[in-house]
């Protein structure tokens, strides 16, 4: 698909498997299957029981070596009824969605006077006390951005408001979704209550709730009623699958790639985190096809801890968990600016309108920190995220917002990437090692 | 706001109700309290009610003449629990809505295989008793276009599709939503069931949703559970509004100008139709404002059948019944073609980026259509409609979908387009027969 000039036959062989990426579907059919022979993958439910039997045959089918699925126990979190109204000043129907984690209301619900914060800061700053017996509500927008990286700056309202709020008397707590959409489609995720707080109901308004609840605030009191009945079952279990392509020339090193396999419970989990197992295994597909050569793990969540022997031989990992839509850019592993395999890797994925990010990646998503914090160097590939948090979250997370042009080019960009650590003579760790030093 | 040449007053007039339309926010802040005071407003229900209220009290503080509130006796019909899952091969939650007018499942929901149909006029062309037992559900798209012409296209998938369907044998019936999004939320509507036909119950499935469906459909059977609950009343009452502009010199004549007040009740009626009162009340309120002169009547639907007495003398009609974006082009009254009427208003109407479009107004919308029957000229001003079906039946129809600029364009195009028809010598009934003959 482009041209290639004089070069060694690894940069040739990067070109063909990226070019092959292009117009493969291997992952993409992955994907397709997963959301609609499945649906939602909630973890420690059946469902993601099926989508690891589905994962683990997919893997053997295609040639994989070593396919292990392994369970580990887990607390599953399960969603129960959500219902919110406003009951005064005149009765409107609220749309939310119970926090991963939360603890229920009483059955019949709690109905009590809200209190607005428009910035989650405000919240913070009220005195203990000061919402005694009223349900807490943080209207605070997150911005569109391209790296989602208002994400991380908003987390905290959905992780540690229901306890800020707890602190200050709240009964339940009510936030505008983490989102970037105007759709009446709330935005779920899990929330961590603080040890030693009183455990208070919490779920996320959809965006034009919380705007509708704003402005009604401004015109005087507003009363709520909210229903969540959520349920948690502390003996669970939920699964890892991950396969390898064993090389000959260096078996004893390990390039892992992987993306999680369950999902929130609304949607599909097409894009988060359908896609991404739909980019690593495309990839994986391919360079197993292609010449069946070095030793590749893929793998879930929970990989890291279940192999921790394994973690000394990986010499780089990545993870693809934002979403199906194009990589836009790349951050190299620490200490691998100026080297061969760099610029290599550089000019393969420069036709895919992919250019290299001047600083070193420092994670490449949650699934890999673990590995990361052990001394694994790690490789990021960053996708366009300009309305992942559109959807991510959502029951708007569905297969048909797969691109699969866009899914190709991403998978392209990972095929080329993690063949050429492959093939490289870099020591990733000892680079890593200097550069830090 | 643009400049005016050596022209007549009326000209001059018309501008300057252009331009002070573009920075009034009369009817953009009458939509806002109507959408989050009251919210939802489904006809003969309480809230429409509080909404015909509102609106009064809005005419006579804005100091329109003979004010009226009227009822009229509707059947109310109302929403009930709208519960839908696939429960073979695979559970899967779906989103639906369960079409006004609908009739009930029993309590416990029917249970069975679907039929699915790709195009409407496949299940037109199934046998009688091809669907005994079956749900049928149509997965025909809607396209976007701008001018929404798809919708009446569409129509009667939504429309007859039930007793279509029950013809065949079948027990119940879903479509894709007629809506151009892809959104996990449905779009309602009513649905007419043919005399002498079995009621069926019937509902709307999101985009998403059914194309999941069509997937799983593809791949074996499925089938699925459905419980719809609604309810109806037949001795509800509705209610329609009124106030006048009055004028001096031909006090018989009325400009009658129109939106409807009532809405779905999934949303809070912004789009659908807030924005159309906010654009006739902002326009007609300027009117009132700059000089109390013609006649002009405020109305809303059934405004025709209770004022019969009105049809002859009203000289023109329309109405604003698509939304809240710009106007893009008008369509003049029959036979005012090359009037002086016309080419005042087209030079008027050019600054706001809108073209006369060739072809009369045969129709401006559902509530005008009774008296352009009963022969009463009409003008239509059409609206961007791109992402119109996006949203106007669904619970998205919210207040923050209103672009007050753009609001406040298409209501200088109204003030201009009805200061212009006061003032006008033409006779537009004479010529709208002239045209015909």
């Amino acid at each position: 698909m482009f041209e290639a000039s004089a070069q060694d036959s690894d940069t040739v062989t990067a070109q063909k498997l990226r070019d092959a990426a292009l117009t493969d579907r291997f992952g993409y059919r992955f994907v397709e299957t997963l959301t609609t022979t499945i649906g939602q993958r909630l973890a420690g439910t059946e469902a993601l029981t099926r989508a690891s039997l589905l994962a683990e045959s997919t893997l053997l089918a295609a040639g994989f070596d070593n396919v292990h699925r392994e369970s580990f126990p887990i607390t599953a979190w399960m969603r129960g009824r959500e219902e919110a109204e406003v009951t005064a000043p005149s009765s409107q129907r609220l749309v939310v969605a119970t926090l991963g984690g939360s603890v229920a209301t009483p059955p019949g619900g709690v109905e009590t006077e809200i209190v607005v914060f428009a910035r989650y800061s405000q919240l913070l700053a009220a005195a203990p006390g000061s919402l005694d017996g009223k349900i807490a509500v943080v209207t605070e927008a997150m911005p569109r951005v391209m790296d989602g990286s208002s994400y991380g700056a908003a987390i905290s309202i959905r992780r540690s408001g229901p306890s800020e709020a707890a602190k200050r008397g709240a009964i339940a707590y009510l936030h505008r979704s983490l989102g970037t959409d105007d759709h009446r489609l709330a935005h779920v995720g899990a929330t961590n209550y603080l040890e030693g707080v009183k455990r208070i109901p919490a779920a996320a308004l959809s965006v034009p709730d919380a705007q509708q609840l704003a402005r009604m605030a401004a015109l005087g009191k507003v009363r709520i009623r909210l229903v969540l009945t959520p349920t948690s079952d502390e003996h669970a279990q939920s699964w890892t699958v991950s396969g390898e392509v064993r090389g000959s020339e260096r078996p004893d090193e390990i390039v892992l790639i992987g993306a999680h396999l369950d999902s929130w419970d609304l949607g599909t989990g097409a894009i988060d985190d359908g896609a991404g197992v739909a980019i690593v295994l495309g990839a994986a597909n391919l360079i197993a096809q292609f010449f069946g050569a070095e030793e590749m793990n893929y793998s879930g969540p929970a990989y890291a801890k279940m192999h921790a022997d394994d973690i000394p031989h990986i010499v780089l990992a990545g993870e693809a968990d934002f979403g199906a839509r194009r990589v836009y850019t790349f951050l190299a592993p620490a200490g691998a600016m100026n080297t061969p395999f760099l610029q290599t890797l550089a000019d393969t994925l420069n036709p895919l309108g992919i250019f290299l990010t001047r600083q070193p990646a420092t994670n490449s998503g949650d699934d890999i920190a673990p590995r990361h914090d052990a001394g694994v160097p790690v490789i990021a590939l960053r996708q366009n995220g300009i309305d992942y948090f559109d959807i991510h979250h959502t029951a708007d997370n569905t297969f048909d917002k797969i691109d699969p042009q866009e899914l190709a080019q991403a998978t392209a960009a990972w095929v080329a990437a993690v063949y050429l650590a492959f093939q490289s003579e870099l020591d990733f760790r000892k680079a890593a090692k200097d550069f830090k030093n």
